[in-house]
Formats: C-alpha cells, structure tokens, sequence
C-alpha cells in the first residue's frame, strides 16, 4: 500500500519548486518506467501493479525493488487519469558538462513552453540520434511529469540543457553553423544539408526572440504546399530534422 | 450574457451523441473561430469578449451576429481552460462525396483514437495541401472538440470521411498504389517517391490492422538513426507528407 506520507510526496513533485528540493522526478506508464529500469537513473521508489509485475519479470529482477500497489493508488499518486502499470520516483541527474563539437547535430529550443511539445521534441531527439538538446531558461521544465512522460522513454538518453540562449550561441558561431525556423526562411527541399550544426525553434505563438535571431545564420522553413498558416512546433523539429538526416 | 439554455446545450454538444442529434459542433480560441468566420459553416451561435471583437472588426463586419460575454463565460461553456477570445456553435456541413483520382495524394487513418493526434494530422494534412483524410469508423470523431482544436483551423479546408477501410481500398488498389507506415518498411530516404496514392497510418498502440495491411502494396517506414522505439503517430504523418512532396 502506498502510505499517505508517500503519497503526498510524489503528488508535491508535480511542482517544480519541490522537485527541486527533493532533486527528483516522477516517471509513469509501462514503457517509461520500463526505459528508466533499463537507465542509470537512481530509482527511490517503485511502484507495479500486478499486470505489470507478471509482464516484466526480466526488467524487474534487475534491481530495484518495488511495491505492488492498485491501479487506484497509482491514479491517486501520478498525474494520468488511468494507470494500469507503474509509477517510479527517480533521482535527477548530474548532466555531463556540455559539450559540442562542429560535427554535431543540436537542437536549441527558444522559450518552449508546451511539456507535452519539449518531452515530444525530446523523442524526436533521440529517433534521429541527436544527444543535445539545449533550451532557453523559460522553456518548459525538462522533470515535469508531462514531459517526462511525453518523452516516451527517451528522457533517459536525451542530455537537456537549460542555459542564456543569445550568449551561448553567439559562442557558437565560430565553429558552428545556427539555423533557425521561420516562415520566411529559405525553403529546406531546395538546400543541402549536412547533418550537424545547431538548429534554433522558437515559441509556440511568437517564435524566435529577436536577441536570439541575431545569432542565427540560415533562416530556414518547411515549404508549405496548402493553407495551414503554420505546424506545430514539435511537427516542424520532426521534418526539419528529417531533412537534415537525409542530407 | 450566455443562458443557462444555451449553456447546456453548448456543454452538450461535447458528447457525440448530442453532436449528432444537433448536427452541430463547437468552435473554440481566437484562431478557429477567425477560421470558421472566414468558411462556408454556417454559424448558430458565436460569443466573443470585448477584446476579441476589438481585435478583429473587419473579419465580424462580414456577417454573424454575436453576443459579447466574459472569458469566464467562455470557459464555462467550453472545454478550454482560458479563453480569452471567441466560442463558436456551428452546423455540420455535408461532405461532398468521396471521390479521388489517381494523381490525389490522400492519407487513410486506420483506428486513430487521440483526438489530439486527429486533429493534429488533419492540421499536417492542410499544410501539404491535402483535402482528403479517410478513417476508419473507429477513429476520433471529426467534431470533437479537441479534434477541431488540434486542426487550428484547418478544419475548414480538409475534407474527412468515414468509413469501412479494407473494403475501400481494395477498390482503390487498382488505380492507386496503398502505401502503409510500418516499424518494417522499406526506408523511405532511399525510395523515389511522386506525391501520389494513399498513404495509411495505423493505431497509436497497435498500429495498422491485418485486414488493412492486406490492402497496402508498400511498406514504408521512416529511417531511425537514435534509439527512440517509435514517433507519435502525427509526428510520423508529417515526416513521411513531407517526404512524398519533396518528391
């Protein structure tokens, strides 16, 4: 049974100020918490239903011990409305220092405010191999249960670094090329492009800040062919860097 | 101010069976209502807040009456958790029959149960100029309303039908290649593609049926070069459009 003290420390990570102090995260559904048990991530506390104990035998002798607890428990913990399989609190992270060389492909997000949108631009991240994704300090929080779980387990091998956009780019700039998408960039089906160099989307309503455009390079768009007035800004990191894999 | 009657039936009209009854939907956020103002759906009701119809004179000159009311009304009879702009009631419109030559590019959604992702790809869909989206019966409904939200707008221009899948395209196998999303396909980077045929995208979970993959002629997935297991099923429309119109 999931004590009421426990309880009421996984509902308080739901905040960022707590997570923060407690330095931990809540990881729900089957195939997150499958993808944390198969990471480095330190696991404090794990619980399973008893679906989910008799689907994974493997995965769970692994380690961590756990507590098989009820789907009601679990609703009552996390933040799904429905949960037949496991929650997970988890220990953050220490980051490897950032690091970039110019033969890297990055993602830079200005000002994402969306969980469900950064944990999906995580996932795309980690299909098309890129290690790197770099935000700006008003993005949404990376530990957020929305993100977390958008991620899709992905949130295990993506490094997101939150850090002052404009300066760190500017950095870059010697060694790297920096595109950014805007609806009057130049047509990315008619470019050649090698696979790496720092690829800058901004926010949902209002896109790139100015302070952040200026240390842009190539301004790039997504040639429409209707009249949709523009894409997601998940949907457009997918195809952008589609076309950056392709080559 | 809005009445307790229209109130409820406006709230009413988030459940199918209403929808149907009524043979109307909701509209909600400035975007969607500016783009159903600008459509042939014919309006019963529209509600805006001061600010909104400030903001937009010329584009209420054109026709509908509407009644000002406060965002807190707007939320009460929405879905939405602010809305500090427009809610619209309109009627069902009637779809033109289905019909499609070989030269149309036309996605078919088999069991697409998110509204969101629904929404999202009937968005995707209009970016890429496609008017036509066939799903299975089994999918989200057309007229929910997180699906008219997800399409910002691009509902007004796609054109969605519903129907029994297998049946239908076997009938179309003889004029037009069936192309089908699978983790198994062939790479699409690697395939000289004309922006032609009917392109099917299976089951968030489960992805396409046996009786539907029985109809597709080519298997086609999306290179992977990470280790995510998988792209939203949106995310995954949006690349693969992208890759048949860069041709």
């Amino acid at each position: 049974m999931l004590s009421k003290a426990v309880q009421k420390y996984i509902n308080s990570l739901q905040v960022k100020k707590y997570r923060n102090q407690h330095q931990a995260f809540v990881v729900e559904g089957a195939k997150s918490v499958l993808e944390l048990l198969h990471s480095n991530f330190e696991i404090q506390h794990l619980f399973i239903t008893e679906t989910f104990q008799k689907d994974n035998t493997a995965a769970l002798r692994k380690g961590s011990s756990y507590e098989v607890v009820t789907e009601q428990e679990l609703v009552k913990a996390g933040t799904f409305a429905s949960n037949n399989a496991a929650l997970a609190v988890a220990s953050m992270s220490h980051l490897p220092p950032l690091h970039v060389v110019p033969t890297d492909l990055i993602i830079a997000l200005d000002d994402i405010r969306d969980p469900g949108n950064l944990g999906t631009i995580i996932r795309i991240a980690d299909w098309y191999g890129i290690t790197t994704v770099v935000c700006s300090e008003t993005c949404a929080d990376f530990y957020n249960p929305k993100v977390i779980s958008a991620t899709m387990g992905s949130f295990t091998r993506v490094n997101v670094h939150y850090l002052d956009l404009p300066p760190w780019l500017q950095q870059q700039t010697a060694t790297h090329k920096v595109y950014g998408a805007a609806l009057n960039g130049n047509n990315i089906h008619a470019m050649q492009l090698k696979p790496e160099g720092i690829v800058v989307l901004g926010n949902e309503a209002n896109g790139i800040r100015k302070e952040v455009a200026e240390q842009v390079n190539t301004l790039i768009k997504i040639p429409a062919f209707g009249q949709a007035e523009s894409l997601n800004v998940a949907t457009a990191t997918a195809i952008i860097m589609d076309n950056f894999r392709r080559g």
